[in-house]
C-alpha cells in the first residue's frame, strides 16, 4: 500500500482527494494537514464523511515524514518549499496549485507575481496532463497537476492544434464553472442570494489560466506561440466546467477531417469520451468522476470549430487528475481507483 | 384606455405580458385566448395571479374583435392570417413570434420552412427594437418583436458594428439563456432533474434567431453583411441572457474609442445601462424588469472586443419589448408601465 | 407625498423596501442610511437597482431628520433608542426588527436577551398584523413589524384558534424559508456549494419567533396560552416560507366548518388567498407579492388540522407588511402600492 | 460471481442499481430490461455511463432467465407475477416496487386498489429494512424492498416506539424529499421553471406510503397499533429525503433516556449515523450514499421528541438499500459495495 498525504486537505481539492483516495484500492489515506482545522477530525469539517475518515488534521510537516507521496492542495505561492523538501526527501510531490505549471518564469512572474525559487526543481517538474503528456509524466517526482479550465480547454483543441486543422491564432475559450471552484470560503460572490439564479462573467481576458493554455497549445503545436482568448463564467451549479472553444479552420479542412484527428488522437483513452456527431458535452454526464467528454461541431458559414468539452472541475480538474497522475508516478495501472460512475441525477 | 389583448396567454410569454399590462396606467387588459385552456380562468392555468386576473380563456377570433391591439405569443407560423386580420380591422398588432422578423423570404425559407403569404404586408411591418429602430416604430400598425437571443446580441454590437469598429466577419455570440426560454410544455431536457446542476450547448451554429442577428447588425453596417456564429446554452436557472460577444477591433481601435461610442451611442436610453468599467453584466440585476445591463472589455494581447449584454429573456427579449413597441405604436411615454425594479435578490 | 426614510436600507429587508417604496405612488424615498455603506450610492451596493434608486448612504439621524416616516431594519436591540427618538420628533416610526413585538418584557429578557428601555414606549406600540388587528394598528405611530415565520404561522392558525375549534396545546409549527431570511452576510450556511442541494432544519425548538407566535395565537384565544413547537428549516430557494401547521381538532369539529370559519375570518381580506380545496399553498405562487396563500386539509385519521400557508418572507414577512402598516397609520388605502403581481415563474 | 439483474432497468431506482451493482465486487451485472427503451444500449439512454454500461435493455423474461438475482423497479401492481416467475424458477426477488410491502391486504385494496394474487407468496415475502428486520431477511427469496419515506420515517421513530418512549398516536412526519422520487417521466410538477425556487406539499394526509410507515411502527411496539400522519413535501434539490418526526414523550422521559435507547438500539449499525448533539441531519451529507443520518432534539416546553432524519431517497431509500438486503440474502458482508463517501460538496 502507498502511503499518501494531503497537505491542505480541507479546501475544497484536499476533500475531493480524501473521498477518492479512500476509494482506491492500492493507497492508503495516512496524513492530512490544514493549518485552519489543526486538530481537528476530518468528518468534523466535512460531516459527509462521518464513519469514513476521522484523520486528524496534522502539521504539514507530519504529513511529509509519514507519506510516500505528498499532494499539495494549497494557495499559490506556497507549494515550492514543500516541493523542495519533498525532492530531498525523495517523496513523490503532486501540486495542485499553479507554482510548478508554467514552464516560464517571465510568464510565472507576470501573471503570478512570483519567482522560481529553484530552477532546477521546475526543470524537473512536469506538467500533469495524462492524454498530451504521459510518458514524461511516468515515474516522475514532481507533477505539477494542471488547472481545472486548462484541462477543459487542452483536451477540447489540442488534437486540432496537433494536426494543423485550425489557425493559432484567434481562438476563442468561453469557459462555465460550476462554483467549487471558487473555493470552500463564503465570500458575497458565493452568497447564495447573490449566486442563485444568476450568471455573470469574471476576469474577462484576464484570467491566470490563460499563459498555462497557451503554453500547453503551443507544446502541441511544436512550439509555435497559440493565441487565445479566455473569459471564464460563474454557474449557479457545484460541480463542472463546460469549455466553448472556437477556432478558424484552415482552409479546405472537413468536419470529416476533424472528426478523423480527434478520434485517432484520443484512441484508447479510457477518460476521454469523444461524443456521437451531433449530441453536445454537459457537465451532468461528467459529475464525480474523471471523465472528459468531448463534442464537435463546424460552423460551415463561418468555416470554423467548435469544440466543446465537459469535465468535473472538482475530479478530472483537480483531485482525478491527481490520482491519475500518481498511478503513472507510481506504474499502476493509470486507471485505478478512477472508474467513477457519473451519477444519471 | 387602450384596450388590450393577448393571443396565446397562457405560454410564457403571454402568461409574462398579463403581468405587465395589469401595471400598464394607460391600458385595460381586455380579452385572452388560449387554445390548451379555452373556457378556463386565467388564475387556474397560473395560480399566482389569483384575485389579480381571473379573465377568461377566450377563442383568438374573441381577442381581435375586443381589442384594440393584439399582441400574438404563438408558435412561428400562425401569427400571418392573424396578423392579416389584424390589418384588415385597423388594430395594432406585435407579433412575439417569428413570421415577420426577416426581411428576405428566402431566409426565411430556409430557417424556418415557411412562405410569405401577403408580401405586402411583410413590407409594413417593422422589426421593433427601439434602441435601434425607434423612429421606425412609432405609429406603425405591425410589428415584429424581435426575438430574445437576437434583441441581447445586437444591443451587444451595435455600436461598435455602426461605427465600424470591429471585423464584420469572424463575430462570436456566446449566449447562454435560462429555462423559460423554452417554453411552458415540460420535455425530457427540462426535466427537474436532468436540467439541475446541469449545463450544455444546443443547436450549436443552427439556431434559428442566426439570420436574425445577423439582420439587425447588417442594417447596423448600411447593409453590409455580418456573419456571426452562434451557439446558445441552457443555464439551469429560469429567467435571463448572457450574451457573450466577441469581435475582433479593427486595426488602431481603442478602448476607448469603443466606450466613447457606445456611450454616445445609447446615450439618453433608459433601459440601456452601460455599466461602469471592470463590471460585468449579470442576468440577476435584470430580472424581471426591461433592461439590458451592458458591459464592454478589451483582450489587448488578442485585439479583440468582449461585449457581455444581459436582458431577461421573457421582458426585454418578449413581453417588456412588445409592450415598449405598443407604446410606441401609440405615441405614450415609451417606459410607461415598464420602469420595473429588478429585485436586489 | 410622505417622506419616507430607511434606516439600514443596505440589509435586505431595507433593499427590499427600497424596492417597494419606489413603486408606491404616495411617498417619496427621502433618505436612506446604511452604516456598512456611509456614503455610497444605493446602486453602487445594489447594482440591480441603477438608474432607479442611487440615492447615498446617510447618517442614522438624517434619515430621522428628512422624513415623515422611519423604517428601520436593524438587527434586535438598535431599534428602541432610534424608536424613542422617532417618537420624540413625532414621526411615525415602523420596526422591522424585534425590539417591540413581544409585550413581556420577561419573554424579551428570556428569548433576546434584552431589557425595555422606557416601557410606556412599549405600551404605545402596537403589533403590525394588519389581517389580525387592523383597528389598533389605524393612525398608531410607532409599530413593530412581524417577523415573517410569525406572520405566515399567525395567519395559518388564527381562524381555527379565535373559533375554539383546534385543542391550544400540541400545536406544531414546522416552517421551512428561503434564504434571504439569513440576511445579506455571506457564511458557511450561506456558501453557495453548501446549500444548494441540501436541506436541513436549525433552532429545532429554540428559535426566538416561538414566543411570538404563542403571543399572536394567544391574543386570537382572548388571552388563553396557547403552546407551540416551531422547527425551522433552510430551503436552497432565494425567497418564501412555507409553514405546514398541525394542530389537533376538537371532538366533533368537522372540514366544513373549519372552512367556514377561515371564509368567514378572511372575507374580505385583499392579501389572504384561501386556495380552493385540494390545491396546497407554493411559494412559488406568492413570491415577490404580498399574498399569503393558505391552504387547508383534514387527516381524519388522525383528526387533525393541517394548515400550510406561503408568503414571501421578504414582502409579506417583512417590507410588503411594514408598507401596508404604513398606508394603516397614514389612512391611505391599506393596498396602495402593494398590488404585486407574483411572476409565474 | 452472481448473475444479478433489473427489470426496468432505465427508470430512476433502475439506474441508480446499474450505478451501484458496477461498483460491487461479488456481483456481474448480467441483464437488464425496459418497456420504453427496448433494444437500445442503456449508455443511449443515460449518456453519463458511457463507457461503463453499453447493456442492452432486454425484455423482462430475458433477465428472469439469464440472472440469479432479479431486481424489479417497476410501477405497483406489476410485479405480483414476476415475483411468481422468479420463486417458480428459485432465483431471488427484491422488489423496489409497493406490490409487497403491506402484510394486509385489506390495507393493499383500500391504499393500491390492488389484491395479492397468491396469498402464500405474500406470506413469504420479508419485509427489508434491514436495521430493523435483519435475522428475517437473511437468506430469503422474496423480498419488499420499503418506500423512501417509510424508510426514514422508520428508522428516526423505531427505538423511540420500540422502547416505548413516546405515544403512539399524534405522531407527526414531515417529510420533504428531492425530485427523484417522482421519476424520469416529465411533467408540469417536474417542469424546471415550475419547481424551481417553489416549494409545496403534496398529497396531504394522503400518501399511500402511510400505511407502511403505521406497520412497521406497529411491529416495533409489538403489534400495538401506532398511528401517524404524514405529509410529503417537494424540494427543489435532485436528491434527497428529510424526515421531521414529532411524537409526544410518555411522562417522565428525558433526553437522556431517548439518546441512550437510540444509542444503543443503532450501536454496530454502520449505515445508520447518530449525529452529536446539537447537530441536525442534512441530506447533503448523504448524498449517493446508503447512510442514514440521525438527531434527536427534544422541546421541553411541549415535552415531545423531535427526531429528525436524513436519506438519500435513490440509495438508502431505494438501490442501496435494496442491494443491502440482497448481501443479506446471499450472506455476503452486509455493507459490500455500499462504502460509498457522500461528496463534500
Amino acid at each position: 500500500m502507498i502511503k499518501t498525504g494531503i497537505v491542505g486537505a480541507t479546501g475544497y481539492g484536499g476533500a475531493e482527494l480524501v473521498r477518492l483516495l479512500l476509494g482506491h484500492p492500492d493507497v492508503q489515506l495516512t496524513a492530512i494537514s490544514s493549518v485552519s482545522f489543526e486538530g481537528m477530525p476530518f468528518d468534523e469539517v466535512y460531516p459527509s464523511y462521518a464513519g469514513l475518515c476521522s484523520l486528524p488534521c496534522l502539521k504539514q510537516q507530519d504529513v511529509v515524514d509519514q507519506c510516500d507521496v505528498v499532494f499539495a492542495a494549497l494557495p499559490h505561492g506556497l507549494s515550492q518549499d514543500l516541493a523542495q523538501d519533498c525532492h530531498d526527501k525523495a517523496k513523490v510531490f503532486i501540486d495542485l496549485g499553479a507554482d510548478f505549471r508554467l514552464d516560464s518564469e517571465e510568464e510565472y512572474k507576470t501573471w503570478y507575481n512570483g519567482t522560481f525559487k529553484n530552477k532546477e526543481l521546475h526543470e524537473q517538474a512536469v506538467y500533469g496532463l495524462p492524454e498530451l503528456f504521459r510518458e514524461s509524466i511516468q515515474n516522475q517526482k514532481v507533477i505539477a497537476n494542471p488547472g481545472c479550465y486548462p484541462t477543459a480547454v487542452a483536451l477540447a483543441l489540442a488534437p486540432a492544434v496537433r494536426e494543423g486543422l485550425v489557425e493559432f491564432s484567434g481562438i476563442i475559450a468561453d469557459c462555465k464553472s460550476g462554483v467549487t471552484g471558487a473555493g470552500r470560503s463564503p465570500s458575497a460572490t458565493t452568497h447564495y442570494p447573490n449566486l442563485n439564479e444568476s450568471f455573470s462573467a469574471y476576469k474577462i481576458a484576464s484570467h491566470r489560466h490563460t499563459p498555462e493554455m497557451q503554453q500547453t497549445l503551443s507544446h502541441m503545436a511544436n512550439g509555435e506561440p497559440v493565441s487565445l482568448t479566455f473569459v471564464p463564467h460563474l454557474l449557479p451549479i457545484n460541480r463542472g466546467i463546460l469549455a466553448t472553444c472556437y477556432a478558424r479552420l484552415r482552409d479546405g479542412v472537413s468536419m470529416e477531417q476533424v472528426r478523423k484527428a480527434y478520434g485517432e488522437f484520443y484512441d484508447g483513452e479510457f477518460f476521454v469520451r469523444l461524443l456521437p456527431e451531433g449530441k453536445c458535452a454537459d457537465v451532468k454526464n461528467v459529475r464525480c468522476s474523471n471523465f472528459c467528454d468531448l463534442s464537435l461541431f463546424v460552423d460551415p458559414r463561418a468555416n470554423s470549430l467548435i469544440a466543446v468539452s465537459a469535465i468535473d472541475n472538482m475530479v478530472k480538474g483537480a483531485a482525478g487528475q491527481a490520482i491519475q497522475n500518481m498511478n503513472l508516478a507510481f506504474g499502476l495501472p493509470e486507471t485505478q481507483g478512477l472508474i467513477l460512475v457519473p451519477p444519471a441525477f
